[in-house]
């Protein structure tokens, strides 16, 4: 059995690990920290997990940390950076859903972050988590920087088209909507039922961090860098994004090889569904999965290339991507943990 | 393995039971049936099962369902019964979703379902399938009537206080809110969206049937009839039941009694979840697990017992429960299939 | 016109009075206030209003509000009986939207409220703002205290059987259910989208501040102390109130005599609407609007009836109220600024 | 008074109208009418309106409907066109809130709905009922075709770069997202709470029949054919549009400049509301209101501008629009009886 720690287990994405990993056959939570809740039982600030875990959360001390084989941290930004060296050294393996370790280049970090980056010397050493695009340098990776979830959303869906250079490069529009557990489990205004519910914005189109994140993935599969216009946005729902990729064809490649070039592109991935031509994914088909689905549209045959993406932001887009994750890390089959059937309704 | 069939696969109980048994390790869904969407693929349909269920969509005919060691039916009131008789005559086990043999006079079911009763000679062997009462008689029936979501969750929240005669039988009042999946998967004006969103109402306050259901099993339990006021409300949410029960004390027993009671009642029931003194449970704890939380309290010290009492309408509800209910039929570990963690957030 | 004042303009019940009188053709608000945003445009943090209110949020000064006619209290408890003497010294009549003066007995204010109270001996005068049992009073009043929102839906739908004493007193029960924004306006964890979305709990039901402020209203009806089990639920939508009222009856009233009571008794009431025997009130019909509208049933001709009666917790169960209260004390047709048809969708 | 009528009064639009209509101090509703609800009292289907609205649904017959100064048609599709003539020749003023008269060509008209127009002769007469870009010929129609709801809400946010040919008109991208309300009050499968509730999706990203309305718009204005990718959404919330639009600047415009036209342009417009620089509409803010809000953006000073433009869809999409020409047609102020502030929250 892994023996696995969560730090910051009272945030959404600590919970969502807790679910995946309750029900897990090969790991074991042994420690969950939270220094809030340190002494209380997990299942009793979740009482959806009574039952399934026994753990009592603790405070975030290396010495416990030290003797799992994998620590999560599902923390804000600023804290994972502090820890992972010590823990690598000890020889337990770091898996970041944070964005400490997402870019590689740590100016651009500490600008869309406002804080320094304190273990710079670890980013070069960090394999960005996208088991599509990188699972060999997961597999052998010691600290992997979970991608976060408008990233994973809008890579996948632009992907096949990027790297076979089929849509002008320099003008991306990525227009993304996603539900309000994205904000995360933090007392705000913003993000009270009676200020999102029934009601629907834009945010941040000045600039988002995770532009940056999107812009440096699909710039390195494009082998130069790409032009996008990333406008997020807040949807009266609890979990999924739905992206809305937008690109001009550069040659003549018809729908159907885009399409064909799609499924042939994802033929392996065990987490990645291209619906049929003329479909709409719908993101509550993936809701509690770890599924991405797509469809591919080119509307009235014009130069625009139009690709619907969805995910779980909680599942694909943090937490179950992270498993997806350790397992390859630990040679276990990808979807270990991981067969999960959407709810619906 | 145990080749399942499943009459009436597209409504929102097919669907959930499609969800379950797709991951169960010893079933197999061998025939899914659809009038409307017969020779359609079933993950055409419900893209969240897509590679986990290659089936494809059948007319019900008893053939098929023949080849099956065990049929559900997920239909309208009126189809089990016409069926029933036939597949238990070939040695298939049937549990039947639907109302069509919960009640045990069949006069009183043809006043509140509007319909004769095609079937009336199967009544009195049917079990009702609520394990927590019926656990024994379930292992060795052939027909089963699963209860329906508003049953489960008062009659399981009044079962101590009336099993033990703490209460007074003839006086009891269940305040009941369900989301709107319980109304179904069909085209109607009163449960769009514009219609049931940000809005709160009773329904059915003149007589629901499921009154006659939830008398007849608490009449069972206490031994002679018992008053019953029930009053069902909308909730704009699509899944989950809250009961807020209320009954008069006959006696002295504190509160910590009664508490305990519930422990020990439920004790060994893996499905039944005592929250502690004094807390309050939340639909989403159990929202797609087949799980039953309550707690109990006694507001003021006073005479007036409340109990409150949570699950998923679709789950133990509805297919969650009689998945449970195969498992004992086939002497299968009871949780079988059914170790889920709720979705929250 | 009348100037009006405004004390915590950033809360829900603040933003919804300016709703109401920037619209209302005898008022002008002249001072809004707010210390977190004091120097920012009303319509800065409130886009909806732009156009209709040009006010500045200043801080809560006396010598601003002393210029004003009447000043609103919309602000947490204990802010009104710092300020509520010196203001009605100063002439300025005060309808406080708060709990400070509801309720009569000083002692169990303290009790319930969690602090002392710092100005008893205004209690007495504080006449208590439900026009329908109070209007003469209301009439006259200089300082009036608006009732809560549980507290108007529900004794608005047990009065006529109070009245007449046509029901057991002693055991009432109000099984209540209300939207999110009855929580306020302010940062916390449990109102998150997140956490309310898409779930349905109990909460407070050892015990919620406004069952003494009900208790005290029906006793003083009934002439006589009265037993109320008042339970309280949050429903996963903004605005509304949903009361399900069950009281014993005593003789043998029918219900048609019953209703015809309801309608006589609220005949002359503008604002409060008995519904056909045998239908459901449903919170939409009154979402924005000051509209109280009930209903009721006899469930089996049995001896429990049952009251339906729903709200907009923000109207009339706070600031809609509120102005109807302030047109009496001016001597205003009391619908003036209220004719607002509800939001439906 | 104008005496109006409403052709098809208990659609979503017929009922919005009847919201505004009955405050509306000019205006007596004479005529609504169902064939469906013939007979039965408005306020019994739509009880939100009781004790405003004394009107029974009568059936659609020219003779009534002859009588009315304004007839309103909040009709499906190919109802409109069957009676306007007759109308018009009786001297009543026509205001269509369906597709019938929008398309400038008939043949495309009938390619988009697929029906033969039946009355083509009007089209041509007929006036598309913009305010914003076509006062005063509205003024002096006698038909009026109302804009759809995706149409006004893109066409006020691009108007003024394509007026002054700021941006490549050839390239143009409105990804628009809608609440379920627009979808209209008939009882469908995709539309159930259960089916829209937590869930986002693309739709008809293959060709909606809006597409060709918000085309000739901006081409009229364009003085040319212009280039437009048109992405409909469906979000989960009844009342709402979000429209985000993406254009390529052609020459060096700055956005303060950009800014400072939209500001002009819409200085006299009533409902037309440009927000501040580097903010972002959320549609709650016009929730109920027949305000347009909008804001500018261009991310990381770019070449691509980001307009947002936010209605409610039942309002300024439909039938606030409506009441805003009628008004102009009368000769009344245009904003008389729709100074209605957003509710909010």
């Amino acid at each position: 059995m892994i023996k696995a720690g969560i730090v910051g287990g009272t945030g959404y994405t600590g919970v969502e690990l807790l679910r995946i990993l309750s029900l897990h056959p090969d790991v074991t939570v042994s420690v969950v920290t939270s220094r809030a809740d340190a002494g209380t039982r997990v299942d009793a600030v979740y009482p959806n997990l009574r039952g399934l875990c026994n753990a009592v959360f603790s405070l975030p001390e290396l010495d416990n940390l030290a003797s799992c084989d994998v620590v999560f941290f599902a923390t804000p930004n600023g804290t994972a950076m502090l820890m992972a060296a010590q823990l690598l050294e000890k020889g337990v393996k770091v898996i970041d859903l944070s964005a400490d370790f997402r870019l590689q280049d740590a100016q651009e970090w500490q600008r869309w972050y406002g804080m320094e980056h304190a273990c710079a010397e670890l980013i070069k050493e960090a394999v960005y988590g996208l088991p599509e695009v990188n699972r060999e340098a997961i597999k052998s990776a010691r600290l992997v920087a979970c991608p976060g979830c408008y990233p994973t959303a809008v890579q996948l869906g632009f992907l096949p088209l990027i790297e076979n250079n089929l849509i002008d490069a320099g003008h991306l529009i990525a227009d993304v909507k996603s539900g309000v557990s994205g904000a995360g489990r933090k007392a705000e205004l913003a993000t009270l039922m009676s200020e999102t519910g029934e009601s629907f914005k834009a945010y941040a189109v000045g600039g988002h961090r995770h532009l940056p994140e999107i812009r440096q993935g699909l710039a390195q599969v494009a082998g130069k860098s790409v032009g996008l216009t990333f406008v997020p946005h807040l949807t009266p729902m609890i979990r999924g994004i739905h992206a809305t990729l937008y690109g001009q064809l550069l040659g003549d490649t018809s729908l159907e090889d885009i399409q064909a070039l799609y499924q042939s592109r994802y033929a392996d991935e065990v987490f990645v569904d291209v619906l049929a031509q003329g479909t709409h994914p719908d993101t509550r088909h993936v809701r509690g999965s770890n599924n991405c689905q797509m469809a591919i549209h080119q509307p009235q045959g014009g130069r625009t290339i139009v690709v619907l993406s969805v995910i779980d932001n909680l599942v694909k887009g943090a937490s179950g991507q992270a498993v997806q994750v350790m397992n390859l890390m630990f040679a276990l089959p990808e979807n270990t943990g991981l067969r999960i059937v959407a709810l619906y309704p």
